[in-house]
């Protein structure tokens, strides 16, 4: 069944903006009676069928509505470098949003060649693949900052430090429970600075280990996510 | 430290071949004296002695060898429908290269809609992500076969199918122990057809899940590849 991501639905009637209208009517070729799924990114996943269909304008009845659709018992939030070819953070967005994450927040390291991140396009990416894969939870992309900036924020996560230096490394799930909130740093091409690290530890972050395979970046992030999610199944 | 991949080495002593030796001189701009490694893909690292150079004959003494670097006491082998656009095989080839992966087999299936893979462009993808990731050990890309084919062979691995039908389907960690050699047959786009899954249980595969969420073909892949490598940490 054809998927449609609808945020700003409220009631039980909607209307498709035109892009998604023409999709609807000119690509998929729908008609009056067609049923379609949509979701909200906040859990709620809908059946509706098309109650009114012109080219630009589908109205849309629903019939069927499910709530907290997919909800899980933890908070995963990866901050991530990004790579210096965009490619690399989009193909990462779009995996973790398939395996299940939270929130994203792009970080910018001593060490990052990139500096500036197109926001809006890693958003697309991100919704794509929430519908692709049927994600009731739109993942949150937090606005790009500072490595420091963000080492600085409270919260009750259990903070973790993905690197590559010397030293004890437990694996993520050596230190951390399900059903908490995690918020794992994975750092750019070439590391974080030893100096990133200790302003890391000295506030409250966890040193921790991806295995010890070299992993790119967004390798790295992933194979986080992939451990997170593991001990929540 | 410059990484090469001399799969055909035998001594101490090597002689780049003109492509590799153009990057290594030209490129790089590296220097009689100058120190690189060298991998064999079958798990010898080796650190080599530029000990003569021209612009397309670099001659290496090999100062340093380890044999087994990062030898795993289990064989993964993961055999899967090569997706229709190409880039998300390659994508899959690269990350389970550095994650860590003995056997890869592109597999035709009933839905599968691309029924031609060109392994060359594939060996290179693999290649460059061993050099990248320095995986002592190259991965093994089998000809691609029938689903059929692949089914009828014997083995001793713990033998497994992914796939998206209704049924029973533990975690491979709920029927896998460590140290053992495992095959996962991962589905194209639109999974296995029920008489596919039929055949292969029919052949002591047991149906395994990735999880709840619904993933791409190379995300699967990927899930199984992580799943696999995390038991045997």
């Amino acid at each position: 069944m054809h998927v449609f991501y609808t945020p700003d639905i409220s009631s039980d009637t909607y209307t498709l903006n035109e892009e998604e209208s023409k999709h609807c009517s000119r690509v998929l070729r729908l008609n009056l009676g067609d049923v379609i799924r949509l979701i909200d990114g906040r859990g709620g996943l809908y059946e509706a069928e098309i109650s009114g269909i012109t080219k630009k304008n589908v109205q849309l009845k629903v019939i069927n509505k499910q709530a907290e659709f997919g909800k899980r018992n933890h908070q995963l939030h990866i901050a991530i470098a990004p790579t210096k070819n965009i490619d690399r953070l989009e193909w990462f967005l779009e995996k973790a949003t398939e395996i299940g994450i939270d929130e994203i927040t792009p970080i910018i390291c001593d060490r990052s060649e990139r500096k500036i991140v197109k926001e809006e396009r890693l958003e697309k990416v991100i919704t794509s693949a929430v519908k692709q894969s049927l994600t009731a939870y739109h993942p949150k992309l937090n606005p790009t900052i500072s490595f420091t900036d963000l080492i600085k924020q409270n919260g009750d996560s259990v903070k973790m430090i993905a690197h590559c230096m010397e030293g004890e490394k437990p694996y993520i799930t050596q230190i951390t429970k399900p059903s908490q909130s995690y918020l794992i740093l994975i750092g750019p091409e070439g590391d974080f600075t030893p100096a990133e690290l200790d302003i890391a530890l000295q506030n409250g972050y966890k040193p921790v280990t991806l295995g010890n395979t070299r992993l790119r970046t967004e390798t790295a992030a992933l194979a986080a996510c992939f451990e997170a999610n593991y001990i929540n199944r």
